[in-house]
């Protein structure tokens, strides 16, 4: 008899449900919800304007993304309550959830602030209160910033506290946990208060040996902080692929799902992607290629990266130390050039080919020999995350003639987010992380068969294309599955779960040899742009 | 009574000519004579494929010009042939005839000749023989080769000339001169054979102290040199603004003029623009705006200026040194964003507003604050001519977002070419040539006002607009007063033939300091990719 799990997506505009068959990893059922309320970075519901750079969620929408589609999940596939086991989550991070000690979050008592509201990822809004925290660390020569590459980010937790400690004081104290909603949902299922390891490693600057930052460092960076771990971080941290606890009776009835059956400790939502890609060990790069990349791989050691978002003990992958990269820019760069520099003639002769205006320029790069543009960019038109962490770098190209074309420009700028993959892939290696295989997913990854082979040429390593498309609920089934113990660990689950990629893209030796060139002449440029060369891209940005 | 005279300006495809009142500078007539054969850069009238980077002319099409273009003036005009004093010509250069004793040009001969035709100034296919001479002449330490900048370029007359002797050295036996079109065209009109000091000084290593390079040196080139200058060069150098010889009865006949009127000595047609735009000072730089530019400008005295074209005594106007740099790409930038990265929806815009793109685009970029685009670019798209000297570097952008519209990188290119004319004007001022006002001409100049600005605020110097469309013939027809004795010298003829602008733009305090940091910015960078600090721009073209 067939067992079956959930996994759940929680993603920035809406939640995605699958019900998988932990056999063979069977996707039989889907379901999809959107957010009532979206992301408001505008104004609240109730008409009240939002400063620029914020962005709020309402917490209750998540809960209407459970009831929106496992219902409908048992329904469209007949699976039966009774052979449903277990449910795994996934969530965008840090998004952070302000709630009473019942969990009732804040907006719910107070509709009408601006704090009271989830704080959604890219809520960008805490970027002075980072500055501060990463003044104060490098001052304190605190131990633990090396584990985040050096630099505290705008999103994480504690700059987003801190940020309501100083601008709604009262609610602060009205606030009794703040908890990342991976976790609140979760407790919302169980009705037990844990937190995750890969949330709060990643993001709340926990560790498995030190616990979170101690009370000394948090009461140098405000007096009211000297309790804030004690007092507004309560839960255990569990690892990843752990048990949070057991649905219970009134979450089981709205749903229409068995009481006590499992639900496993949150992730985040990429790192959910790195067992649905079928990694199960050390090594193996994970890239989500989209609109900007995210980069996950996991090691036997706890090595020290400068550059890189974090490494968190059993963070990704339970017994492993899992690391975070990122280049904020990737598939944003094709999408700019196409909306603002591409003429009339080419969307008509894309039209005249049945092509998509992407698919036709790739065509058009295609036809072109490594080096034969004679440009060179630098994938910055969005800052640089790894491992410059610098967000006020700009993009650059060179190399124009009179003759250049902009299908050339739209290589040059895959070449360049493949080189910008190449400097995180070597910065690794030079730290101690191995590497030795690429997979790539998201939808970039599947789409543009040229630009897999230009960074298999780039990286000279193959890139393995993981093959599900959904990916993250998926890799939340397989979590879902081991924490009801039908698996008895992930690698076992992913064994069972997972098809094996059937794409593969192979260095060509010619290529290699070629972009060894080229990759060169923009590590140049990128130390010369990027660190002490010329801080011309800062200048011009203050300038402006 | 009024007393008149007439103005050849030829260009690369056509003639124009001009008859003026010596008096107050009206145009009274004018008229266009296209070349028959036009460029040939493809093949020979006879269908002989030409080679790559050629580009030949036929002599006789320059003599249709006079026979087609000087009887229409007068008729057109009323005026009477006793009322026209004398002729100035001037013409594209080095623009190169092989010919007999008796003026024949080779082709006459020898029509399947390729090398029996005139080599335009645009042939380019003697750089391997430039690239000889630079490395002879810095080997043997010339002395004559920093008043050229540091460099020879293939345009010249030894290149030209030295390329017929190694690929057809038959023809170069039979050729008993080597002379300027210019030179030729004024020998046909007076049936004395005399050259001018613009076109020696400028394209054929002539001094007026030392003359050409001595045998020696040629020897040193190759033995068949050593008595080019004695041979092939015969013909006394006249200055710019004397009087050549006296227009010969055949010729008169034919052209409907009176025997023995004067024709002043041949010209180059960029520098006769100098008294057309009402320079007869030092310290005046011309500057001729269009899709390259071209820049002059005149000194008491002789100084040695790396990376210009040339300095000549009596070269632009007589008893001044002439200093000729350029900007190989202006107008092409423009053009080429808008053929090439201008997307539909501006193009709509613009016939909306019953604006051309240019126009449109100017308009939207005129918005744009001083550094408001946070882009800086490097004007090279087609290389460098001054003061770098180097076809091979090529262009650059940078400071892009993803919020970076086509406007502002236009905006940039215009500031690029902008910073690019600065560097020419530090570069004469740090060795010691006075440059107190900019004059500017050519279309550019006069249909795009906020350029002008820039160019003011960015040297933080007044632009004056010279005011005639017809810069070339009337400059030439200036000297024709003064060979003709109407006026005693150039300076008075521009007093009579030229009006005064009336559009003059001056810098604006506050974008000039905006700008100052700009252009050191722009600075950093030209030095770096253009002098000693990377030379990634070679090096990406020779793995094209």
């Amino acid at each position: 008899m067939a067992v079956y799990t959930i996994g759940i997506d929680f993603g920035t505009l809406s939640g995605r449900a699958v019900l998988v068959n932990t056999q063979n990893g069977e996707i039989v059922a889907q379901a999809k919800c959107d957010y009532a309320h979206g992301v408001m970075d505008e104004k609240l519901p109730s008409g009240k304007k939002l400063p620029h750079e914020w962005a709020l969620q309402d917490a209750k929408d998540y809960l209407d993304v459970l009831e929106g589609t496992i219902p409908r999940l048992l329904s469209a596939s007949g699976v039966s309550t009774q052979d449903v086991a277990g449910i795994g989550i996934d969530f965008t991070s840090c998004t952070l959830v302000a709630c009473k000690a019942d969990g009732t979050p804040l907006s719910v008592i107070y509709p009408d602030a601006p704090h009271a509201y989830v704080k959604l990822w890219k809520h960008h809004a805490a970027q002075a209160q980072a500055d501060r925290i990463n003044q104060l660390t490098q001052q304190r020569g605190e131990a633990w910033l090396a584990r985040y590459g050096g630099t505290v980010s705008s999103e994480w937790l504690l700059p987003k506290a801190l940020q309501m400690l100083e601008e709604a004081p009262d609610l602060y104290d009205e606030t009794d946990f703040f908890i990342e909603a991976a976790d609140w949902i979760v407790w919302q299922l169980t009705g037990r208060l844990v937190r995750s390891a890969g949330t709060c490693g990643y993001k709340a600057l926990w560790n498995k040996r030190d616990g979170y930052p101690d009370a000394d460092f948090l009461a140098s960076l405000d007096p009211r902080l000297s309790d804030f771990v004690q007092t507004k971080l309560v839960g255990d941290v569990l690892p990843i692929g752990s048990l949070a606890g057991r649905l219970q009776g009134d979450m089981a009835q709205k749903l229409g799902l068995c009481e006590g059956i499992a639900v496993a400790v949150g992730n985040i939502d990429a790192h959910v992607t790195v067992p649905a890609a079928g990694i199960t060990g050390v090594g193996k790069l994970l890239a989500i290629v989209g609109t900007s990349t995210c980069h996950m791989i996991t090691s036997e050691r706890e090595h020290l990266v400068p550059g890189i978002c974090g490494v968190v003990a059993d963070g990704i992958l339970p017994d492993l130390f899992g690391y975070e990269a990122g280049q904020c820019c990737v598939g944003d760069h094709f999408a700019w050039l196409v909306d603002h520099m591409v003429p009339q003639h080419y969307f008509d002769e894309a039209k005249a080919m049945h092509m998509d205006i992407h698919a036709y320029l790739t065509h058009l790069a295609d036809q072109l020999s490594v080096g034969q543009s004679g440009l060179l960019a630098l994938d910055w038109w969005n800052g640089n995350r790894s491992i410059l962490v610098d967000a006020d770098l700009s993009g650059m190209i060179l190399g124009m003639t009179l003759r250049t074309r902009v299908e050339e420009i739209y290589r040059a700028l895959i070449e360049a987010t493949a080189y910008g993959t190449r400097i995180i892939v070597e910065n690794f290696r030079a730290h101690g992380v191995t590497i030795d295989e690429v997979i790539a997913t998201g939808g970039i990854a599947k789409k543009n068969p040229m630009m897999m082979q230009i960074y298999a040429d780039v990286l000279n390593l193959p890139i393995r294309i993981a093959e599900t498309d959904q990916s993250g609920a998926l890799g939340s089934a397989i979590f879902g599955a081991v924490a009801a113990g039908v698996h008895k660990d992930v690698y076992t689950a992913v064994a069972h779960m997972v098809k094996p990629s059937v794409t593969t893209y192979s260095p060509i030796q010619e290529n290699v040899e070629r972009y060894e060139l080229l990759y060169q002449e923009y590590k140049t440029l990128h130390d010369y742009f990027g660190k002490d060369g010329n801080a011309v891209m800062h200048r011009l940005k203050q300038l402006r």
